[in-house]
Protein backbone atom coordinates (compact mmCIF):
# COMPACT_ATOMS: atom_id res chain seq x y z
CA UNK A 1 0.00 0.00 0.00
CA UNK A 2 1.22 3.59 -0.99
CA UNK A 3 1.20 6.73 1.01
CA UNK A 4 -2.63 8.64 0.78
CA UNK A 5 0.32 11.41 -0.76
CA UNK A 6 0.86 9.07 -3.91
CA UNK A 7 -3.02 9.54 -4.58
CA UNK A 8 -2.95 12.52 -6.57
CA UNK A 9 0.26 11.21 -8.51
CA UNK A 10 -1.67 8.01 -8.74
CA UNK A 11 -4.46 9.93 -10.46
CA UNK A 12 -2.48 11.25 -13.67
CA UNK A 13 -1.95 7.79 -14.63
CA UNK A 14 -5.27 6.37 -14.31
CA UNK A 15 -7.66 7.91 -16.78
CA UNK A 16 -11.02 6.05 -15.37
CA UNK A 17 -9.82 7.37 -11.62
CA UNK A 18 -13.33 9.20 -11.83
CA UNK A 19 -15.25 6.20 -12.98
CA UNK A 20 -14.46 4.18 -9.78
CA UNK A 21 -17.04 4.80 -6.81
CA UNK A 22 -15.15 6.13 -3.72
CA UNK A 23 -15.08 2.59 -2.37
CA UNK A 24 -13.22 1.14 -5.96
CA UNK A 25 -11.00 4.46 -5.21
CA UNK A 26 -10.16 3.02 -1.54
CA UNK A 27 -9.17 -0.39 -3.06
CA UNK A 28 -7.12 0.84 -5.29
CA UNK A 29 -4.75 2.78 -2.92
CA UNK A 30 -5.52 0.05 -0.31
CA UNK A 31 -3.73 -2.49 -3.33
CA UNK A 32 -1.66 -0.39 -5.22
CA UNK A 33 2.32 -0.86 -4.34
CA UNK A 34 5.36 1.32 -5.26
CA UNK A 35 8.58 -0.52 -6.42
CA UNK A 36 11.51 -0.19 -7.64
CA UNK A 37 13.71 -2.28 -10.32
CA UNK A 38 17.31 -1.90 -10.88
CA UNK A 39 18.48 -2.08 -15.01
CA UNK A 40 18.96 -5.09 -16.28
CA UNK A 41 16.21 -6.92 -13.85
CA UNK A 42 13.08 -8.86 -14.84
CA UNK A 43 9.66 -7.86 -13.94
CA UNK A 44 7.87 -10.33 -15.94
CA UNK A 45 9.30 -13.45 -16.94
CA UNK A 46 6.94 -15.40 -19.26
CA UNK A 47 3.86 -17.68 -18.91
CA UNK A 48 3.89 -18.21 -15.41
CA UNK A 49 3.87 -15.16 -14.25
CA UNK A 50 1.16 -12.78 -13.71
CA UNK A 51 2.26 -8.99 -12.06
CA UNK A 52 -0.15 -7.50 -12.67
CA UNK A 53 -0.82 -3.53 -13.99
CA UNK A 54 2.41 -1.74 -14.27
CA UNK A 55 2.06 2.04 -13.70
CA UNK A 56 5.99 3.65 -15.06
CA UNK A 57 6.71 6.68 -12.35
CA UNK A 58 9.80 6.98 -14.34
CA UNK A 59 12.20 4.96 -15.83
CA UNK A 60 12.25 2.76 -19.00
CA UNK A 61 10.46 -1.13 -19.50
CA UNK A 62 11.61 -2.81 -22.58
CA UNK A 63 9.16 -5.36 -23.86
CA UNK A 64 10.44 -8.30 -26.07
CA UNK A 65 9.22 -11.83 -27.69
CA UNK A 66 12.26 -15.03 -27.08
CA UNK A 67 12.33 -17.78 -28.71
CA UNK A 68 13.07 -20.97 -27.56
CA UNK A 69 16.58 -20.80 -28.76
CA UNK A 70 17.13 -17.68 -27.12
CA UNK A 71 16.74 -15.18 -30.28
CA UNK A 72 15.24 -11.83 -28.59
CA UNK A 73 12.84 -9.42 -30.29
CA UNK A 74 11.71 -6.29 -29.00
CA UNK A 75 8.65 -4.99 -29.24
CA UNK A 76 8.10 -1.65 -27.22
CA UNK A 77 9.97 0.07 -24.71
CA UNK A 78 7.56 2.13 -22.16
CA UNK A 79 8.64 5.51 -20.31
CA UNK A 80 7.69 7.91 -17.62
CA UNK A 81 4.02 7.84 -17.33
CA UNK A 82 3.21 4.53 -19.58
CA UNK A 83 1.07 2.20 -18.38
CA UNK A 84 2.03 -1.53 -18.98
CA UNK A 85 -1.01 -4.28 -18.96
CA UNK A 86 0.84 -7.38 -20.89
CA UNK A 87 2.31 -7.93 -17.26
CA UNK A 88 -1.61 -8.90 -16.35
CA UNK A 89 -2.14 -10.76 -19.43
CA UNK A 90 -4.01 -13.80 -17.53
CA UNK A 91 -6.53 -11.06 -16.82
CA UNK A 92 -7.46 -10.38 -19.77
CA UNK A 93 -9.09 -13.96 -21.93
CA UNK A 94 -8.39 -11.80 -25.11
CA UNK A 95 -4.63 -11.95 -24.70
CA UNK A 96 -3.18 -15.38 -25.35
CA UNK A 97 0.40 -14.86 -25.93
CA UNK A 98 2.80 -13.89 -23.34
CA UNK A 99 6.18 -11.62 -23.54
CA UNK A 100 9.36 -10.70 -21.22
CA UNK A 101 9.51 -7.51 -19.63
CA UNK A 102 12.87 -5.95 -18.72
CA UNK A 103 13.67 -2.51 -16.50
CA UNK A 104 16.30 -1.34 -19.46
CA UNK A 105 17.34 1.45 -16.62
CA UNK A 106 16.32 1.73 -13.35
CA UNK A 107 12.84 2.69 -12.78
CA UNK A 108 10.03 3.41 -10.25
CA UNK A 109 6.67 1.77 -10.44
CA UNK A 110 3.37 1.47 -9.22
CA UNK A 111 1.63 -1.75 -9.18
CA UNK A 112 -1.48 -3.31 -9.09
CA UNK A 113 -1.28 -6.24 -8.71
CA UNK A 114 -3.29 -9.23 -10.73
CA UNK A 115 -5.83 -9.95 -8.33
CA UNK A 116 -6.77 -6.36 -7.05
CA UNK A 117 -6.77 -5.92 -11.39
CA UNK A 118 -8.92 -8.49 -11.89
CA UNK A 119 -11.18 -7.32 -9.33
CA UNK A 120 -11.46 -3.64 -9.99
CA UNK A 121 -12.00 -4.60 -13.85
CA UNK A 122 -14.56 -7.50 -13.47
CA UNK A 123 -16.70 -4.84 -11.24
CA UNK A 124 -15.89 -1.90 -13.39
CA UNK A 125 -16.30 -1.40 -17.37
CA UNK A 126 -14.09 1.39 -17.49
CA UNK A 127 -11.45 -0.45 -16.11
CA UNK A 128 -12.11 -3.48 -18.18
CA UNK A 129 -12.50 -1.00 -21.30
CA UNK A 130 -9.01 0.95 -20.08
CA UNK A 131 -7.04 -2.38 -20.12
CA UNK A 132 -8.04 -3.61 -23.26
CA UNK A 133 -7.56 0.00 -25.07
CA UNK A 134 -4.08 0.19 -23.46
CA UNK A 135 -3.51 -3.31 -25.22
CA UNK A 136 -4.92 -1.63 -28.53
CA UNK A 137 -2.54 0.69 -28.00
CA UNK A 138 0.74 -1.69 -27.37
CA UNK A 139 -0.97 -3.85 -30.79
CA UNK A 140 -0.29 -0.97 -32.61
CA UNK A 141 3.67 -0.68 -31.23
CA UNK A 142 4.03 -4.30 -32.29
CA UNK A 143 3.06 -3.97 -35.72
CA UNK A 144 5.04 -0.79 -36.40
CA UNK A 145 7.76 -2.76 -34.66
CA UNK A 146 7.09 -5.93 -37.16
CA UNK A 147 6.92 -3.85 -40.33
CA UNK A 148 10.37 -2.54 -39.28
CA UNK A 149 11.24 -6.60 -38.97
CA UNK A 150 9.57 -7.96 -42.11
CA UNK A 151 10.02 -5.60 -44.29
CA UNK A 152 12.65 -2.76 -43.88
CA UNK A 153 15.15 -5.57 -43.84
CA UNK A 154 15.19 -5.62 -47.67
CA UNK A 155 17.21 -2.31 -48.56
CA UNK A 156 19.63 -3.18 -45.90
CA UNK A 157 19.98 -6.41 -47.49
CA UNK A 158 20.70 -5.43 -50.82
CA UNK A 159 22.44 -2.50 -49.56
CA UNK A 160 25.26 -5.07 -47.87
CA UNK A 161 25.57 -7.02 -51.29
CA UNK A 162 26.09 -4.23 -53.27
CA UNK A 163 28.43 -3.25 -50.72
CA UNK A 164 30.42 -6.46 -50.75
CA UNK A 165 30.37 -6.16 -54.49
CA UNK A 166 31.61 -3.02 -54.81
CA UNK A 167 34.36 -3.64 -52.01
CA UNK A 168 35.82 -5.95 -54.57
CA UNK A 169 35.45 -3.87 -57.85
CA UNK A 170 36.19 -0.24 -56.18
CA UNK A 171 38.65 1.83 -58.02
CA UNK A 172 37.95 0.05 -61.06
CA UNK A 173 34.81 1.67 -62.71
CA UNK A 174 32.74 1.49 -59.68
CA UNK A 175 30.29 -0.48 -61.76
CA UNK A 176 28.89 -3.67 -60.63
CA UNK A 177 28.40 -5.94 -63.73
CA UNK A 178 24.75 -8.07 -62.48
CA UNK A 179 21.55 -7.66 -64.05
CA UNK A 180 18.81 -7.18 -61.58
CA UNK A 181 17.84 -10.61 -62.61
CA UNK A 182 21.31 -11.94 -60.91
CA UNK A 183 21.30 -9.40 -58.28
CA UNK A 184 18.06 -11.05 -57.33
CA UNK A 185 19.17 -14.90 -57.34
CA UNK A 186 22.01 -13.94 -55.14
CA UNK A 187 20.13 -12.06 -52.77
CA UNK A 188 16.88 -14.34 -52.81
CA UNK A 189 14.51 -12.17 -53.84
CA UNK A 190 12.50 -10.97 -57.28
CA UNK A 191 14.05 -9.20 -59.88
CA UNK A 192 11.12 -6.52 -59.55
CA UNK A 193 12.05 -6.00 -56.05
CA UNK A 194 15.42 -5.23 -56.92
CA UNK A 195 14.66 -2.69 -59.71
CA UNK A 196 12.07 -1.59 -57.31
CA UNK A 197 14.42 -0.61 -54.54
CA UNK A 198 17.48 0.03 -56.72
CA UNK A 199 15.14 3.03 -58.52
CA UNK A 200 14.81 4.38 -54.82
CA UNK A 201 18.46 3.83 -54.55
CA UNK A 202 19.09 5.60 -57.35
CA UNK A 203 16.84 8.78 -56.37
CA UNK A 204 18.59 9.07 -52.80
CA UNK A 205 22.01 9.62 -55.00
CA UNK A 206 23.16 6.33 -54.16
CA UNK A 207 23.68 4.57 -57.59
CA UNK A 208 23.31 4.83 -60.99
CA UNK A 209 21.67 2.06 -62.74
CA UNK A 210 22.37 1.79 -66.45
CA UNK A 211 22.57 -1.15 -69.27
CA UNK A 212 25.77 -1.73 -68.12
CA UNK A 213 25.28 -2.41 -64.75
CA UNK A 214 24.84 -0.48 -61.13
CA UNK A 215 27.78 2.24 -60.44
CA UNK A 216 28.23 3.05 -56.82
CA UNK A 217 28.05 6.92 -56.83
CA UNK A 218 27.87 7.63 -53.07
CA UNK A 219 30.05 4.94 -51.21
CA UNK A 220 29.07 6.76 -47.29
CA UNK A 221 25.14 6.74 -48.08
CA UNK A 222 25.26 3.03 -49.25
CA UNK A 223 27.83 1.83 -46.00
CA UNK A 224 24.77 3.36 -43.62
CA UNK A 225 22.27 1.65 -45.20
CA UNK A 226 24.19 -2.18 -44.43
CA UNK A 227 24.01 -1.16 -40.80
CA UNK B 1 -30.39 -1.57 -43.75
CA UNK B 2 -31.35 -5.18 -42.79
CA UNK B 3 -34.93 -6.49 -42.75
CA UNK B 4 -36.22 -7.06 -39.19
CA UNK B 5 -35.51 -10.67 -39.81
CA UNK B 6 -31.55 -10.09 -39.05
CA UNK B 7 -32.36 -9.18 -35.99
CA UNK B 8 -32.28 -12.22 -33.92
CA UNK B 9 -29.37 -13.51 -36.08
CA UNK B 10 -27.37 -10.29 -35.43
CA UNK B 11 -27.78 -10.73 -31.31
CA UNK B 12 -25.62 -13.55 -31.47
CA UNK B 13 -22.46 -11.51 -33.00
CA UNK B 14 -22.71 -8.58 -30.97
CA UNK B 15 -22.74 -9.51 -26.82
CA UNK B 16 -23.19 -5.86 -25.94
CA UNK B 17 -26.57 -6.24 -27.35
CA UNK B 18 -28.79 -6.15 -23.94
CA UNK B 19 -26.24 -3.50 -22.71
CA UNK B 20 -27.65 -1.01 -25.87
CA UNK B 21 -30.49 1.15 -24.86
CA UNK B 22 -34.15 0.53 -27.15
CA UNK B 23 -32.98 3.76 -29.02
CA UNK B 24 -29.37 2.38 -29.36
CA UNK B 25 -30.71 -0.97 -30.75
CA UNK B 26 -33.21 0.67 -33.20
CA UNK B 27 -30.00 2.87 -34.48
CA UNK B 28 -27.68 -0.21 -34.88
CA UNK B 29 -30.62 -1.67 -36.86
CA UNK B 30 -31.47 0.82 -38.98
CA UNK B 31 -27.55 1.32 -40.03
CA UNK B 32 -26.46 -1.75 -40.45
CA UNK B 33 -26.11 -3.39 -43.87
CA UNK B 34 -25.93 -7.05 -44.95
CA UNK B 35 -23.58 -7.41 -48.00
CA UNK B 36 -21.73 -10.16 -50.26
CA UNK B 37 -18.43 -10.26 -51.25
CA UNK B 38 -16.97 -12.64 -54.28
CA UNK B 39 -14.02 -14.29 -53.67
CA UNK B 40 -10.81 -12.38 -54.10
CA UNK B 41 -12.53 -9.32 -53.98
CA UNK B 42 -10.95 -6.49 -51.18
CA UNK B 43 -12.84 -5.77 -48.55
CA UNK B 44 -10.39 -3.00 -46.97
CA UNK B 45 -7.38 -1.75 -48.92
CA UNK B 46 -4.89 0.24 -46.42
CA UNK B 47 -4.82 3.85 -45.51
CA UNK B 48 -7.57 5.83 -47.06
CA UNK B 49 -10.04 2.97 -46.14
CA UNK B 50 -12.53 3.01 -42.94
CA UNK B 51 -15.16 0.64 -44.09
CA UNK B 52 -17.10 -0.32 -40.08
CA UNK B 53 -17.47 -3.23 -38.37
CA UNK B 54 -17.60 -6.59 -40.18
CA UNK B 55 -19.72 -9.41 -38.42
CA UNK B 56 -18.65 -12.33 -41.28
CA UNK B 57 -22.16 -14.13 -41.84
CA UNK B 58 -20.42 -17.22 -43.70
CA UNK B 59 -17.38 -17.44 -45.47
CA UNK B 60 -13.91 -16.15 -44.40
CA UNK B 61 -11.87 -13.15 -44.65
CA UNK B 62 -7.85 -12.81 -44.92
CA UNK B 63 -6.26 -10.23 -43.13
CA UNK B 64 -2.90 -9.26 -44.03
CA UNK B 65 0.37 -6.85 -44.19
CA UNK B 66 1.37 -5.53 -47.63
CA UNK B 67 5.01 -3.89 -47.93
CA UNK B 68 5.73 -1.41 -50.41
CA UNK B 69 7.73 -4.52 -52.54
CA UNK B 70 4.44 -5.75 -52.84
CA UNK B 71 4.94 -8.77 -50.23
CA UNK B 72 2.54 -9.95 -48.07
CA UNK B 73 2.55 -11.66 -44.63
CA UNK B 74 -1.39 -12.69 -43.44
CA UNK B 75 -2.05 -12.06 -40.18
CA UNK B 76 -4.84 -13.88 -39.61
CA UNK B 77 -7.90 -15.37 -40.98
CA UNK B 78 -11.57 -14.74 -39.53
CA UNK B 79 -14.57 -17.08 -40.26
CA UNK B 80 -18.45 -17.41 -39.80
CA UNK B 81 -19.29 -15.79 -36.40
CA UNK B 82 -16.32 -13.87 -35.96
CA UNK B 83 -16.13 -9.65 -35.67
CA UNK B 84 -13.50 -7.68 -37.70
CA UNK B 85 -12.50 -4.36 -36.18
CA UNK B 86 -9.40 -3.48 -37.77
CA UNK B 87 -11.74 -2.19 -40.88
CA UNK B 88 -12.63 0.48 -38.62
CA UNK B 89 -9.61 1.37 -37.48
CA UNK B 90 -10.47 4.95 -37.85
CA UNK B 91 -12.51 4.70 -35.06
CA UNK B 92 -9.58 3.58 -32.55
CA UNK B 93 -7.07 6.04 -31.55
CA UNK B 94 -6.01 3.28 -30.11
CA UNK B 95 -4.98 1.53 -33.31
CA UNK B 96 -2.33 3.64 -35.36
CA UNK B 97 -1.59 1.02 -37.90
CA UNK B 98 -3.63 0.32 -41.00
CA UNK B 99 -4.06 -3.45 -42.74
CA UNK B 100 -5.72 -5.17 -45.74
CA UNK B 101 -8.84 -7.86 -45.64
CA UNK B 102 -9.87 -9.68 -48.70
CA UNK B 103 -12.90 -11.95 -49.00
CA UNK B 104 -11.34 -15.45 -49.36
CA UNK B 105 -14.15 -17.38 -50.37
CA UNK B 106 -17.59 -16.01 -51.45
CA UNK B 107 -18.71 -14.04 -48.21
CA UNK B 108 -22.12 -12.42 -46.32
CA UNK B 109 -21.14 -9.94 -44.07
CA UNK B 110 -22.78 -7.55 -41.56
CA UNK B 111 -21.42 -4.15 -41.72
CA UNK B 112 -21.93 -1.66 -39.24
CA UNK B 113 -20.16 1.28 -41.34
CA UNK B 114 -17.71 3.78 -39.27
CA UNK B 115 -19.80 6.72 -38.75
CA UNK B 116 -22.47 4.26 -36.75
CA UNK B 117 -20.12 2.51 -35.52
CA UNK B 118 -18.48 5.43 -34.08
CA UNK B 119 -21.54 7.38 -32.35
CA UNK B 120 -22.58 3.72 -30.90
CA UNK B 121 -18.97 3.82 -28.88
CA UNK B 122 -18.72 7.12 -28.05
CA UNK B 123 -21.84 6.88 -26.54
CA UNK B 124 -21.56 3.12 -24.76
CA UNK B 125 -19.19 2.31 -23.00
CA UNK B 126 -19.94 -1.14 -23.93
CA UNK B 127 -19.53 -0.65 -27.76
CA UNK B 128 -16.23 0.92 -27.04
CA UNK B 129 -14.80 -2.10 -24.91
CA UNK B 130 -15.99 -4.49 -26.93
CA UNK B 131 -13.78 -2.89 -30.02
CA UNK B 132 -10.53 -2.62 -27.81
CA UNK B 133 -11.47 -6.10 -26.79
CA UNK B 134 -11.89 -7.81 -30.54
CA UNK B 135 -9.02 -5.73 -31.14
CA UNK B 136 -6.80 -7.52 -28.39
CA UNK B 137 -7.81 -11.00 -29.04
CA UNK B 138 -6.22 -9.72 -32.92
CA UNK B 139 -3.42 -8.71 -31.51
CA UNK B 140 -2.87 -12.21 -29.62
CA UNK B 141 -3.40 -13.77 -33.58
CA UNK B 142 -0.72 -11.68 -35.22
CA UNK B 143 1.74 -12.27 -32.14
CA UNK B 144 0.85 -16.16 -32.92
CA UNK B 145 1.66 -15.06 -36.39
CA UNK B 146 4.72 -13.21 -35.45
CA UNK B 147 6.27 -16.36 -33.63
CA UNK B 148 5.83 -18.63 -36.51
CA UNK B 149 7.23 -16.46 -38.86
CA UNK B 150 10.60 -14.88 -36.80
CA UNK B 151 11.12 -18.06 -34.54
CA UNK B 152 10.23 -21.19 -36.30
CA UNK B 153 12.33 -22.69 -38.96
CA UNK B 154 10.89 -22.97 -42.37
CA UNK B 155 9.88 -26.11 -42.52
CA UNK B 156 8.37 -26.35 -39.28
CA UNK B 157 6.31 -23.19 -40.30
CA UNK B 158 4.77 -24.73 -43.79
CA UNK B 159 4.36 -28.66 -41.97
CA UNK B 160 2.05 -26.27 -39.47
CA UNK B 161 -0.01 -24.60 -42.24
CA UNK B 162 -0.78 -27.82 -44.08
CA UNK B 163 -1.61 -29.65 -40.74
CA UNK B 164 -4.16 -27.16 -40.05
CA UNK B 165 -5.28 -26.63 -43.13
CA UNK B 166 -5.52 -30.50 -43.53
CA UNK B 167 -7.23 -30.45 -40.07
CA UNK B 168 -10.00 -28.46 -41.84
CA UNK B 169 -10.86 -30.92 -44.81
CA UNK B 170 -9.65 -34.39 -43.20
CA UNK B 171 -11.63 -36.87 -44.09
CA UNK B 172 -12.87 -35.62 -47.54
CA UNK B 173 -9.99 -36.29 -49.65
CA UNK B 174 -6.97 -35.05 -47.93
CA UNK B 175 -6.20 -32.61 -50.72
CA UNK B 176 -5.84 -28.89 -49.65
CA UNK B 177 -6.70 -26.74 -52.44
CA UNK B 178 -4.44 -24.43 -52.66
CA UNK B 179 -1.70 -23.27 -55.18
CA UNK B 180 1.64 -22.86 -54.12
CA UNK B 181 1.45 -19.29 -54.22
CA UNK B 182 -1.45 -19.21 -52.04
CA UNK B 183 0.34 -21.02 -49.51
CA UNK B 184 3.51 -19.18 -49.61
CA UNK B 185 1.18 -15.38 -49.33
CA UNK B 186 -0.69 -17.32 -46.18
CA UNK B 187 2.87 -18.21 -44.70
CA UNK B 188 4.42 -14.93 -45.29
CA UNK B 189 6.80 -16.44 -47.93
CA UNK B 190 8.08 -16.95 -51.36
CA UNK B 191 6.30 -19.24 -54.43
CA UNK B 192 9.69 -20.66 -54.86
CA UNK B 193 11.01 -21.15 -51.24
CA UNK B 194 7.06 -23.48 -50.86
CA UNK B 195 7.50 -25.40 -54.46
CA UNK B 196 11.08 -26.17 -52.92
CA UNK B 197 9.93 -27.48 -49.45
CA UNK B 198 6.80 -29.06 -50.61
CA UNK B 199 9.37 -31.39 -53.50
CA UNK B 200 11.45 -32.07 -50.57
CA UNK B 201 8.07 -33.29 -47.90
CA UNK B 202 6.73 -35.43 -50.93
CA UNK B 203 10.18 -37.15 -51.06
CA UNK B 204 9.58 -37.87 -48.02
CA UNK B 205 6.45 -39.13 -48.18
CA UNK B 206 4.48 -36.82 -46.62
CA UNK B 207 2.36 -35.28 -49.41
CA UNK B 208 1.82 -35.76 -52.87
CA UNK B 209 2.08 -32.30 -55.08
CA UNK B 210 -0.71 -32.30 -57.85
CA UNK B 211 -2.36 -29.54 -60.14
CA UNK B 212 -5.43 -30.03 -57.89
CA UNK B 213 -3.68 -29.01 -54.72
CA UNK B 214 -1.72 -30.76 -51.97
CA UNK B 215 -2.76 -34.08 -50.73
CA UNK B 216 -1.66 -35.30 -47.24
CA UNK B 217 -0.58 -38.78 -47.07
CA UNK B 218 1.23 -39.13 -43.49
CA UNK B 219 -0.93 -37.11 -41.08
CA UNK B 220 2.24 -38.61 -38.63
CA UNK B 221 5.07 -37.57 -40.19
CA UNK B 222 3.36 -33.81 -40.96
CA UNK B 223 2.46 -33.64 -37.11
CA UNK B 224 5.88 -35.16 -36.10
CA UNK B 225 7.33 -31.75 -38.24
CA UNK B 226 5.39 -29.22 -36.37
CA UNK B 227 6.78 -30.31 -32.88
Amino acid sequence: MVDSNYREELKQYIPFWDKLSSNEQEFFMNNVLDLKYESGTTLHGGDDDCLGLILIRNGTIRTYMLSNEGKEITLFRLNEGEVCVLSAACILDSVTFDVNIDAETDCEIFLLGSTAFAKLASSNIYVENFAHKIATERFSDVMWAFEQILFMSFDKRLATFLFDEYIKIKDKDNVIKLTHEQVAKYIGSAREVVTRMLHYFANEGIVEVSRGGIKILDEQKLRDLTK
